[in-house]
C-alpha cells in the first residue's frame, strides 16, 4: 500500500500544483438555475441541489487539481440525505481520480473515536465484516483531547494507506486564544514554547513515525495562512509534517503567504480554497462553470508562481 | 423560553436523581435476539438493530432518569441510514420527555461552526425558512479553535433555550496530554495555571453571561469523573458551571468521585454512564430489558447516595 504522503505528491506533481478545492456548499451563494431547479421546500431538496452543484465542480476541477476537501457541516445541516450526498460526492472525487480530505475535524476517547476513525477511512468493523462509510484519503481532526485519542485515526489511516491532519494553527482571529498561550518553561528549554509548539511537536513525533519515500509522514498539520510569521517558525521546525493551509483566498492569505507552507524542495504543503474557487460570481451568473474552472487555473497560478519567486 | 439549567434543574428534580444515560450501541455487546433480528447484511441492518436497542433503552430509562446522551460517533459509523436513526430517536426522546444532549464533540469557525450549532439546535436556516435537523437540548463542543469559534454554537443554542458543553478535563488518560500543560503566570498571578484552568475560566465567563434562576449558565464544562482532585479544585472555581460528568462506572469514576462535581446546594452537574447501563449482561441474557431498569436504578441510587452522605 503506497504512503500517503507519497500519493500526495505524485498527485500534486501530475496535476502541477498544490491547489485543494473546498466543497463547501451555501444555499445563499448557489447559482440560480440550480436553486429553481430543486426549491426549498426540504433539507432533502438542499441537500440534491448541494449535490448537483458539487458533481459538477468535481468534474470541473477533477483535470486541474489534485485534491479535494469536503467540509462536512455543510452537509450535516442538511441531516440524513445530506450525509447520503456527502458520500456520494466522496465517491465521485475518487472516480474522477481525487484525494479527498473530509473535513469533519471530529475526536473522541477510546473506543468512539475510533468509531469515527474507522468510518473516516476503511470502513466500520463489525465483527469480521468490513462495511465502507465515507472512504476519505485523510480526515481533519482536533487535537484538545490528547495523544491516546488521536492514536485510533492514526493506526486506521495507515490501514488504509491514509493520513490524518491535526489541527494546529487555525486561520481564524479566535485561533490564538488557546493555541497562543505561553507555557511555563520546562527544564533545559531555551525559549518559551505556546500551546501550539507543543501540538507541533507531538504532531511531528507521529510523522516521524512513519515516513514516505517523500520524508513527509502521514500526520499532518492544518496551519492557516492567515498567521504568516507563525507558518514559517512551524515549517522550519517540522519538516516532515504535510501542512494543509486554510485561510488562502477568501479569509485574507495571499499566495506568498501560502508558500512559506512549502519545504525548500516545494513539497509538503497543500493549499485550500473554498469561497474562492466555488462562487466567484453572483448567483445570476449563467456561465458559472467556467468562472469556477477560471478561479481554479488563477489561483493554482498564483500558488505556483509564489512557489517559484519565493 | 425558559433557560436550559433551570429546564435541566426541573428534570433532575423530577426524577429525584442526576444520572444522565449514554446512548452508545455497540454491535457486539447487543442482546442476541436484536442481532439475530436484523443480521449483519449491511449497515442499514445495523443501524436498524441500533434503533430497536436503544428505542427500548429510551422507554425503559424515560421514567427514571432526566438526560440522555447519544453519542455520534456510533450512528455515524453506520452511514447515512445511521444518521437517520439518530435523528428518529432523538425525537422519540423528546417525546417521551427527556432532555437531549448530542454528544459530537464539535467545533470549526465561522459559517462552518455556525451550520453545526444551527443543525444541533433551532434548525438549518436557509433563506427565510429554518428546518429542524436534530433538535438536542445540548451539544458537546470542543474548545481548541477559541472563543469566537465557540460563540456561534453559544448564540444558537440560547436561541432555543438550549446549551452547550465544552470540553475542558476529559476523562482519558492522555487528556492529561495538553489540557494539564503548565501556563507561563501573567502579571499579578500568583499560582500558575494550566490550560484547563484558563479553558475553565473562558467557560465560566460564557456561563455568567446567561444565568438561569438556578444560578447556573447555559454553558456548561465536560469533566472527567476519572480526576478526582481536580475535579473538586474545578467546582469550587467554576460555580456557575453546569458539569457533564463521563467515567463514571465503565471508565473508573466512582459515585463519590461524581459526587464532587456537584455545588452544596446539590445542583450544577450531571453524571452520564453509558455501558454500565446499556450492557450489564452478555448478550445472550434474555431479561436484558429488566437489568437495563435495574441498573439505572442502581447508578441512580448510588449518585444520590453518595450526594446525601459527602
Amino acid at each position: 500500500m503506497e504512503h500517503f504522503a507519497d500519493r500526495l505528491c505524485a498527485a500534486v506533481r501530475s496535476k502541477g500544483n498544490p491547489l485543494c478545492v473546498g466543497l463547501d456548499p451555501r444555499w445563499e451563494s448557489l447559482p440560480e438555475p440550480i436553486r429553481q431547479r430543486h426549491g426549498l421546500e426540504s433539507l432533502d431538496a438542499v441537500a440534491a441541489a448541494y449535490e448537483e452543484f458539487c458533481s459538477r465542480v468535481l468534474e470541473i476541477v477533477a483535470p486541474l487539481v489534485a485534491v479535494v476537501k469536503p467540509q462536512s457541516a455543510f452537509f450535516e445541516a442538511c441531516g440524513p440525505e445530506g450525509m447520503a450526498v456527502l458520500q456520494r460526492l466522496l465517491r465521485r472525487a475518487r472516480e474522477l481520480g481525487l484525494l479527498t480530505i473530509l473535513d469533519a475535524k471530529r475526536n473522541d476517547i477510546a473506543s468512539t473515536g475510533q468509531a469515527y476513525a474507522d468510518a473516516a477511512f476503511g470502513g466500520t468493523r463489525i465483527a469480521t465484516k468490513t462495511f465502507p462509510v465515507w472512504q476519505a484519503d485523510a480526515l481533519t481532526i482536533n487535537p484538545y483531547l490528547g495523544a491516546d485519542a488521536i492514536e485510533p485515526f492514526v493506526q486506521s489511516a495507515r490501514r488504509s494507506g491514509g493520513g490524518v491532519f491535526v489541527l494546529l494553527k487555525t486561520s481564524n482571529p479566535g485561533g490564538a486564544d488557546f493555541q497562543d498561550l505561553t507555557l511555563a518553561p520546562e527544564a533545559g528549554e531555551r525559549a518559551p514554547h505556546k500551546l501550539y509548539h507543543r501540538v507541533g511537536e507531538t504532531i511531528r513525533s507521529w510523522a516521524l513515525q512513519n515516513l514516505g519515500l517523500c520524508d513527509l509522514g502521514d500526520v499532518g498539520a492544518v496551519v492557516g495562512a492567515t498567521y504568516p510569521e507563525e507558518m514559517v517558525w512551524l515549517r522550519q521546525q517540522l519538516p516532515e509534517v504535510v501542512f494543509l493551509v486554510p485561510g488562502f483566498g477568501a479569509q485574507g492569505g495571499s499566495a506568498a503567504d501560502a508558500a512559506a507552507a512549502f519545504r525548500p524542495d516545494g513539497l509538503g504543503a497543500i493549499v485550500n480554497s473554498s469561497r474562492g474557487i466555488l462562487f466567484p460570481y453572483p448567483p445570476s451568473e449563467t456561465d458559472w462553470e467556467a468562472k469556477v474552472a477560471n478561479a481554479t487555473r488563477q489561483a493554482a497560478a498564483a500558488l505556483t508562481s509564489a512557489l517559484a519567486t519565493r
